[in-house]
């Protein structure tokens, strides 16, 4: 099949649908291709026993993500807050705990090794210009240090320094090793600080879209309609200024320009030809993903809310590190939701599924006991396996790339615009950071290509 | 086109062409499929104007590389120490000097800092095992640094550790932020220090092949003649314990098991039908390679040796850092070989070929006067630009990968075998490294296979 359109769009993750949805309105004729079977990259809705949606992929939304909010009213859709009511659980050293509030309890001098080092993360996060972080004058010696090696040379207690690591891991969905301070800045800076990042009422956890957070991209996709192909795995793009030339099986498209909205490793699996520029080679061979399997875990009911407590609960000592009630809206069935981050991620893909499951439930037993152990249904979804995320919740940069290769996360390449929330000034690698970068490619190509009616 | 074989390789570099040649040897059928129009990958020979070879990719043998000594007798191929006589000139700090034998004129504090940040780094690679680097006591936290933070830590001044960045750009063409130390120093270990690693008599810079590196990847060819086919880039496998499915353009090759035989970051590029385990697609995107660009200059006649020059100069001011003496033997043309590495090849990468060759002849006017300015000749290669190198001279782990995927570098995956330098334990990215991989893989695959003779 030959297609002939003004702009072809590579991804029906929210990033490539916003995009297209805003060339669209700006009149010119676009077709998306898309690999998997279904939009949404990585924002999936799964079912539960009753039916009721669930969420196996990005999630949450919050206050300052102003761009993804207006497109959730834009798209008729509403919010609900995440279910925080009760006592936390936290495992932490030696301890365990439950408390209610933000913090649990600890050390008092662990305490206050936690306060300075997030103040001086902060501080660090704030010196760094989301557009252009590899500008600061400490860019060079913050992206040529591990975040794991910024830490350590910031915290004064053992705990401290673990307490920060396992935070890496929930947030990051890798280790402090795999990446640099730079990134690390630049990602805490683009959420506005550590706090919004890792809270829920204020922060990035505080609310979920009703029917599940896939239903962003399923409106936008209904919106688009017959401008989406869907399992159109891009090969090739052939390029030049007169337009591209983009190879999906047997679909060729011809356009003008194209807007490339895909997780940046991923990017490199394309064959261009002429190739790309040096500076956009490197920056791919340099970004990696992050790791983690999402479990949902659903129950008769919310059993855990009976004995008072919230369903959030952290541990440093187990493979799921992070759980929270994940149940929905006038759901009756309860849903704990756990992740499994970074290095417990190798450990977990490792197992066989039954061992998988066990480890898990084992994990949600020893959280909130026997009861955990009477589930329903076991969802789980390990998105590094996925040949189309290649990991989530999103990529980053290895040390010494963001400095010397970050400028080329955006710049176009003649007809070739980069979408996707790794390409995001703030809220990167979230839904909002996604959202914001399909609106910018947009813009780039609108100001670029003559839509059909003028020509 | 539909082939079936016993084994297939892709990729006939050094690596691919001895696992290929040794297979053969084991009495099975193979083939070997190769993306460019040429055998050599990352080794490659260009002319000079009077015709002779001149090495534009690697080049050069030492004392301890058993395995490309042997192949190289074995080829009936002669080799010629590199020209090494004269002074040296180097830049260092602020000051610039002519020196002969192996150490340049230094402050005594500044040479004192030197030797002892080369001990610790011999000691540190000492401790590293070869064949599982991953599994030392301080493994994890030299990977979870780069080695930038190790050699800061290290060094007591700040010309030491401006000495050892330079070092760095020359030994693995790139940035001391790209890799963590335990990479360092598993690939320092693998070539029995720092000494054997930098040094001309007596290290790897010793010997040159006579008539060009290439030779060897040529002589190979010729032995495997039409089991090669060139202008074939794979970019499907599929696979199952039965066996592959390969397909490059409009070849397919059916076999019981392949040796992928390509620098790793790029077998990413392969659709590999299952997909790979996890932990072999995070190695992948975790993996990059440096990134030089090799000029060659010609000149009527070595005119630095009349001026009792070695034609070895060094300079942590220069886009050309490192420039030596590559006249071929027998050749009565001079030819002066400048290495631009790391980040100063991001500089010249940008640059109008008409800028980079001004920018090169003027540093090497720096270096050896305005005779420099009379060349005949300028043949440079930005291997980085190469769709099928991606890089050189190897690719490299970054922060946190070879502790948590190092072992999924050569291990094989059904009837899926690995090689490329990268994946040798000594002399890794080196043309015996490639030898060594290539022998390993043909093994294990001799191995598992049996051959039709006795099927």
């Amino acid at each position: 099949m030959e297609r002939s359109v003004d702009v072809v769009v590579v991804g029906a993750g929210i990033s490539g649908l916003v995009a297209a949805r805003d060339l669209v309105h700006a009149g010119l004729e676009v077709l998306v291709l898309e690999s998997r079977d279904r939009v949404g990259g990585r924002i999936l809705n799964e079912k539960l026993p009753g039916g009721e949606p669930i969420e196996v992929g990005g999630e949450w939304v919050g206050p300052g993500q102003h761009r993804i909010h207006a497109l959730i009213e834009e798209l008729g859709l509403q919010t609900y807050p995440t279910h925080t009511a009760g006592r936390n659980i936290a495992e932490i050293g030696e301890t365990r705990s439950q408390y209610t509030g933000k913090v649990p309890k600890m050390n008092p001098l662990v305490l206050a090794d936690i306060g300075q080092i997030q103040w001086r993360l902060d501080r660090m996060a704030r010196q760094v210009a989301a557009a252009d972080p590899w500008d600061g004058a400490r860019a060079e010696e913050l992206d040529g240090q591990t975040f794991a090696t910024w830490l350590r040379q910031a915290a004064y207690t053992a705990s401290g320094y673990s307490f920060f690591r396992t935070i890496t891991e929930v947030v990051f969905a890798a280790e402090p090793e795999d990446f640099s301070a730079l990134w690390a800045a630049f990602y805490i800076g683009g959420a506005g600080g550590l706090d919004p990042l890792i809270s829920f009422a204020g922060g990035a956890q505080q609310d979920r879209i009703v029917g599940g957070s896939q239903r962003i991209a399923l409106a936008l996709a209904e919106q688009l309609d017959e401008r989406i192909l869907l399992n159109a795995a891009v090969t090739d793009i052939d390029w030049s200024e007169q337009g591209v030339r983009v190879v999906a099986g047997g679909t060729t498209v011809r356009a003008q320009r194209a807007v490339i909205a895909m997780p940046p490793p991923l990017t490199g699996r394309i064959r261009f030809a002429p190739g790309l520029p040096g500076d956009r080679e490197q920056l791919v061979q340099r970004m990696a993903s992050g790791r983690v399997i999402k479990v949902n875990v659903a129950y008769e009911k919310p059993f855990w809310r009976a004995s008072g407590l919230s369903g959030l609960a952290n541990s440093d000592r187990r493979l799921v590190s992070t759980v929270m009630d994940n149940t929905p809206l006038d759901s009756s069935t309860g849903v704990l939701v756990g992740f499994v981050d970074g290095k417990d991620a190798d450990t977990c893909a490792r197992m066989s599924f039954d061992e998988r499951r066990a480890s898990v439930i084992s994990d949600l037993v020893g959280y909130f006991g026997p009861a955990a152990q009477n589930y329903i249904e076991y969802i789980e979804r390990d998105w590094a396996a996925e040949e189309y995320s290649g990991g989530c919740y999103h990529s980053f940069t290895t040390p010494g790339t963001l400095t010397r290769f970050g400028h080329a996360l955006r710049a176009p390449i003649g007809p070739l615009h980069w979408a996707g929330a790794e390409t995001a000034t703030t809220w990167v690698g979230a839904m909002d950071g996604a959202a914001e970068s399909g609106q910018r490619a947009a813009l780039e190509v609108v100001r670029k290509v003559s839509a059909r009616a003028s020509r």
